[in-house]
């Protein structure tokens, strides 16, 4: 084999559905590999609602976009095929961002070793971006207590589903909002959150006041939309609130309005956003974290896989319609 | 002497402005002093925008309401003349909660000395709520950084004009927003903002941006309103809002909503909400924090003095025309 396959984008989105025309299927030759450096030969990649952001011409995003002409932006999990570094050798398997190809020529940097003895799917939906996602949000910002209310939004997704589990372990009361029944069933049933709403078919406000009796302490928000306003309307004294994603809004040429301030002052709220990008090097400590709750068994997951390199193209439209089934990953 | 005048609270307002028959002047007879305790003769009382708060049913609000039947809240400063406690002497000078009347019976708890050489109503208008509101906020949300911008509301209210200048000591361009000429005069001449902005007769948008042309790092918020959007729209990453006050929003009966939420993730912003109440534990810091500003002279103030109990009522409608200049106190 002289080349393999790679994905550039090479054009910016609008809003709404991703089309193919924003990419090109390229071949590569095979890189050489120098002095400090090794070639993984990459086997799963993951799919994520960020990837709309790094996509998009904005400036002010928490990233740079992905340049135009160059691989689309992407974490991954692979093997050391050919190594010419100290640190790292053949056959080791790393985690990182490997962007939108088969092969990853690097010198390791913002790459980390998997150790842990887990198929790689289960490593890139649990310890990759959502499960480093949840974990940063939910104890940096959420600060979960025992015996609080936690609500999340997309809480049958990859990063929705791991916040859930966490809070549970830690003594919450969880509930989810998802948009199937089949969602729903799957939190509430096979991951034992304490209840789910769908926010397609179900009264909202009714739904939530009957959940939530208490009140909620902590919302994680992933994903915008009129369910906002019924959870922000019902936090109690020193909530906290993780925005963390905005899935419903962001296809809108007008993005729906946020409820209004005055509660921030009256519950003295606090609302925070975060990327994990910010938080990169923190991810040995979240790792450790983490950890203990997979171990554990406490954290159970499902993957969506997509057979193929370029299934990715049509798999990121999934997000907009819900059709996902847990965390989207691509098998190269 | 054997009466004294007080005011009581008898009925919880409405939205909008409030009149008269919210409240009941009353005779009351002079207390006497028992072991422990000891008699204060207030002199000023502090108006402040949190009052609406304090009158209003909402359970959910910071602290509880006033009890129908009993003394409006209110903070003053005032003379100990009769005394059976061990640390508070006869001719002591004590601010604190004391309500709205003549003579306050207490055991000292929640009062703090007076000690610095300061008028009255210089100690209402800088070291009582308002500067601890500010110094509070100011320091544990807005984390203010030399060389960095500040945009805060109300900027002529008793709050933002000492959040304004705390900031330009500090080496931040500080901008603040205004309902009149002569108050945006005040503060760029006399206080030292960088710009003021009249939302009633600017073009808020133009104008924001010709006086941020950094964006924005911190946004103290007082008076929400369409200002609001705007300051948001142009907050840089890892911006702060620390929301203190919504008095545009108070009289709505439908509360304007709030920007979306796509930018708190974007630029990874941090809202909160705070009022002082949760804070009273902490006044000895924060007037550690606040004093050597005041005693440098970089916090100059105006007080718009009401004369005798009685003033308070209509008084406290100056929030809502904004005709107040400077801080509201009644002298009784």
């Amino acid at each position: 084999m002289t080349t393999y396959t790679a994905i550039n984008l090479i054009a910016r989105p609008a809003a709404g559905p991703v089309g193919s025309e924003l990419f090109e299927v390229v071949q590569k030759e095979m890189p050489n590999v120098g002095d400090g450096q090794f070639l993984v030969k990459q086997n799963y990649m993951s799919l994520d609602p960020a990837m709309f952001g790094w996509m998009s011409p904005d400036t002010e995003s928490y990233i740079p976009p992905v340049e135009l002409g160059t691989v689309m932006r992407s974490s991954g999990v692979g093997e050391i095929v050919e190594s010419n570094h100290p640190d790292f050798s053949v056959g080791d398997r790393v985690m990182g961002m490997m962007g939108w190809q088969e092969y990853f020529l690097t010198d390791g940097t913002g790459l980390n070793k998997v150790t842990a003895p887990l198929p790689d799917e289960t490593i890139l939906s649990v310890f990759a971006l959502p499960g480093l996602t949840a974990t940063q949000g939910l104890y940096s910002i959420g600060k979960p207590q025992k015996g609080e209310t936690l609500v999340v939004s997309g809480a049958a997704g990859s990063v929705g589903s791991i916040v859930g589990q966490l809070a549970k372990a830690d003594g919450l009361t969880v509930i989810g909002i998802v948009g199937s029944d089949e969602k729903a069933n799957w939190i509430v049933n096979e991951l034992g959150f304490d209840g789910a709403i769908n926010y397609k078919t179900d009264d909202l406000a009714a739904k939530l006041a009957e959940l939530t009796p208490n009140g909620i302490d902590i919302y994680f928000e992933n994903t915008g939309g009129p369910i906002q306003h019924h959870v922000f309307s019902r936090m109690n004294a020193h909530g906290r609130i993780a925005v963390c994603g905005m899935i419903a809004d962001y296809p809108k040429a007008e993005p729906d309005l946020a409820p209004n301030w005055i509660p921030i002052i009256k519950k003295r709220l606090t609302i925070q956003g975060f990327t994990m990008p910010d938080h990169f090097g923190e991810v040995p400590t979240l790792l450790e974290k983490l950890t203990p709750y997979v171990m554990r068994g406490q954290i159970k997951h499902r993957a969506h896989i997509l057979e193929g390199l370029e299934s990715a193209i049509t798999g990121l439209n999934l997000f907009f319609t819900g059709q996902n089934k847990g965390k989207l990953i691509v098998k190269i």
